[in-house]
């Protein structure tokens, strides 16, 4: 499989709908690196155009994989190593098409029901069953704004649990979403 | 459906299998929580023996279930209702019985592949579809103890990626788990 996992920080939306780029969260890069690794995720790229932002994500990476706890935990190394920081979506978007010789389909996920360019999770796993280039994107805060929806090939089913609440956190999402695409379910 | 969720703390593995209680981990609570209410599980127990990490656990939840939180985001006070704490596993069991009328079938998930008591995700789908009161439990830290697996009446088996590499946090664990034993792939 030749799936690439980004987590976008610019654009994404805020409380009240407004384009804003918003501030890593550690725990996040540590859960989508540990949750990349175990289903086989090429690359997981950290998306954000804040320069501090940029210093913060590398600083977290480079303490696990070259500092104390590269040794001290060597299963967390071997997550953070996955992570690369780019500024933009298109400078992610270069990146993979350099590494794999090809552009990536670029597949968003998004919590609310939108019809279209919507496709379900059987589709997109055929589609990742037959060695696609993938970029898979999650966006933080409140979600992808609509010029990074707008850029994606298509758009991901949502989740949906036992009514309309739908509020998981960005880490359990990717979670179950890397698990519906390319878990082992035999 | 008839679910409930435990977060033990004790007895649980530390790096070296040495049985000990655990640290609350506020992130933990907000996201086993924001998963339960997503998936509809009916209680989500934090068992811990320590009074001082109770006080915290309970503290996190008055935050956002009557304090400032619960007006500021009311997703948030309405997954962390879900939340009780406990001192011990058999006072998380009789809470249950009390609840449901009838004592919970205790099934125990564990990152590494144990035969002895181990069902399928299929098999275990098909309990909770016929209604059985589930007692499901993580554990933290390096997992559950032996003989908090002992006292289970079976162990799930564990998620695999695409290799040996094991080590999802508890909270992907636990969205992972949860949407395969009840989520709606339809």
């Amino acid at each position: 499989m030749r799936v690439h996992l980004g987590l976008v920080h610019h654009p994404v939306c805020d409380k009240n709908g407004q384009r804003i780029a918003s501030a890593i969260t550690p725990v996040d890069l540590h859960d989508l690196a540990r949750i990349a690794r175990t289903y086989g995720v090429s690359t997981f790229q950290v998306i954000t155009p804040l320069s501090d932002q940029q210093e913060l994500a590398e600083r977290i990476c480079s303490h696990w994989t070259a500092g104390f706890g590269a040794s001290y935990n060597p299963h967390r190394r071997e997550a953070l190593e996955l992570v690369t920081v780019v500024s933009s979506l298109v400078d992610g978007v270069q990146k993979i098409s350099a590494m794999e010789g090809k552009e990536p389909f670029i597949l968003a996920t998004d919590a609310s029901r939108k019809e279209e360019k919507m496709i379900s999770f059987p589709d997109a796993r055929a589609m990742i069953d037959r060695d696609l280039v993938v970029f898979l994107l999650f966006g933080t805060a409140w979600g992808l704004a609509p010029d990074a929806l707008g850029k994606a090939d298509a758009v991901l089913e949502p989740i949906m649990g036992v009514d309309e609440y739908n509020h998981l956190p960005v880490r359990a999402a990717a979670a179950i979403i890397l698990d519906r695409l390319v878990g082992d379910h035999t």
